[in-house]
């Protein structure tokens, strides 16, 4: 079903900061920065070989990683597993009982098509499953 | 500095569940089960490509993942970055000012070797890196 771990997403409260330990510190390779409006947040992804990790910094305190911010301070936000097909994987885990947040995909980071599951049903893990674009 | 994710750590309330979801619901194979005493926990590996999820069952309510549980519930734990050198990976992040929980790599699951970094310093998320031995 899954190809790999596609990216782990991690809230911050200070983007630049957070690029800079990544960055510099960890040895990543900053490729992408994009505000996702639809998601409520300017989002950075950094290659780990072909996985990535994916930066969250909310554009206001009301968007869910606002939210979660203030729920939780900064940290593991959710994960996000690799498909070739989005549609048919989502069939897939909906025919298992899969309790959705995304009824049907929508556009994600980099022209990738994303869909969340819900936490409560995938045992408290923010669960995302992304076909990314051509490209990618 | 870091070839992949190596795996996501999740901490589970209820093994059996937590591994019917894994692997019947969301398709990943089961590849390893240990009891890691050094960390407190039985925990599972399941193979998403070159990647891993590995569940943690807590030993005891008074071990790392028993006291994480009381506090978050049940959810993502950590992450682990692959390296083939942890002792060298080790020195240039404490060269980098990197607060660490574990001067000296030890022994993981699996025969690995691991070393795990404080959140405190890493941006609220408990980083792991980890040396696969050399069958992995």
């Amino acid at each position: 079903m899954f190809a790999r771990i596609d990216h782990i997403g991690v809230a911050v409260e200070d983007l630049d900061a957070a690029i800079a330990l990544y960055e510099r510190d960890l040895g990543l390779a900053l490729v992408h920065r994009e505000t996702v409006d639809s998601q409520g947040v300017e989002a950075v992804l950094l290659d780990v070989g072909s996985n990535h990790v994916e930066l969250l910094s909310p554009l206001g305190a009301d968007t869910p990683v606002g939210k979660f911010l203030a729920r939780n301070g900064p940290g593991l936000h959710h994960v996000a597993y690799q498909t070739t097909d989005v549609e048919q994987t989502l069939a897939a885990l909906k025919a298992a009982g899969a309790r959705l947040i995304d009824e049907q995909p929508r556009v994600g980071i980099r022209g990738s098509r994303v869909a969340f599951l819900h936490p409560a049903w995938s045992g408290g893990v923010l669960t995302e499953i992304v076909q990314p674009a051509k490209e990618h």
